[in-house]
């Protein structure tokens, strides 16, 4: 089986966060609007369905994990969760806080956000909320 | 608890397939794009992380069988997955088939796609395919 490579493209435009159990959390370096990526760590995979079905509940408990996290830090009035691989192939899942006084609110932000990098205190600050949550937790389940 | 009610918007603008074990699998009525949108039957939920584990875990599987419902009869070059609900909130995901071929490649459909009808023969056709699909199967479990 082929080792898990970060897709150059992923490696370019996020920051890494921290690693969940399937997951890289990376940061989009795009300061205009909250935005996760989540990559899971297989080679060769671009849909959800190529997954194996371990990894795929996994993954919708990191979505969930990663969607709180976002709710606790940022309040936001909508999470955006999306999969599209039409550019970069290797399967990463976009979770974004959008509020209803964003620019580009209602529209999806795919595409249409500002490049404005985050500065480096920003993202360290980042990166230590999200240590500081409990990835692991599941409070509905 | 509240009971499911669909959405009078995803009523409107889609069309009722079939039951999963616990989404209502619904067609867009787009026909310039394959485009399914999933209805967990869960009233007062908006967002993946407020179902329940056991709810997020079918939800994970009834995408991957959307998914692969459309590898089988399309054949697409890529699946789009999103949950975005910016409009309408009331959790609901859109899976949809993507062809290097479509006008839109590679940009997301949402918000860009010609809202043109399907025809009722149409329709009626992707009914009886996707009913002769095995939404239970999980070949990669």
């Amino acid at each position: 089986m082929a080792d898990f490579v970060l897709h150059p493209r992923l490696a370019a435009d996020s920051i890494f966060m921290r690693d969940l159990a399937l997951c890289q959390l990376r940061l989009n370096n795009v300061k205009s609007v909250p935005w996760l990526v989540l990559v899971p760590r297989r080679a060769d995979i671009s849909e959800i369905h190529q997954l194996g079905a371990a990894d795929r509940a996994l993954l919708i408990e990191e979505i969930a994990q990663a969607s709180r996290a976002f709710v606790e830090l940022y309040a936001p009035d909508k999470i955006n969760v999306g999969a599209i691989g039409n550019v970069v192939p290797q399967l990463h899942i976009h979770v974004i806080a959008r509020f209803k006084s964003d620019p580009l609110w209602p529209d999806p932000v795919w595409g249409r956000v500002a490049a404005e990098a985050y500065a480096a205190e920003a993202i360290a600050t980042i990166r230590q909320k999200l240590n500081a949550i409990d990835f692991g937790a599941n409070p509905q389940t």
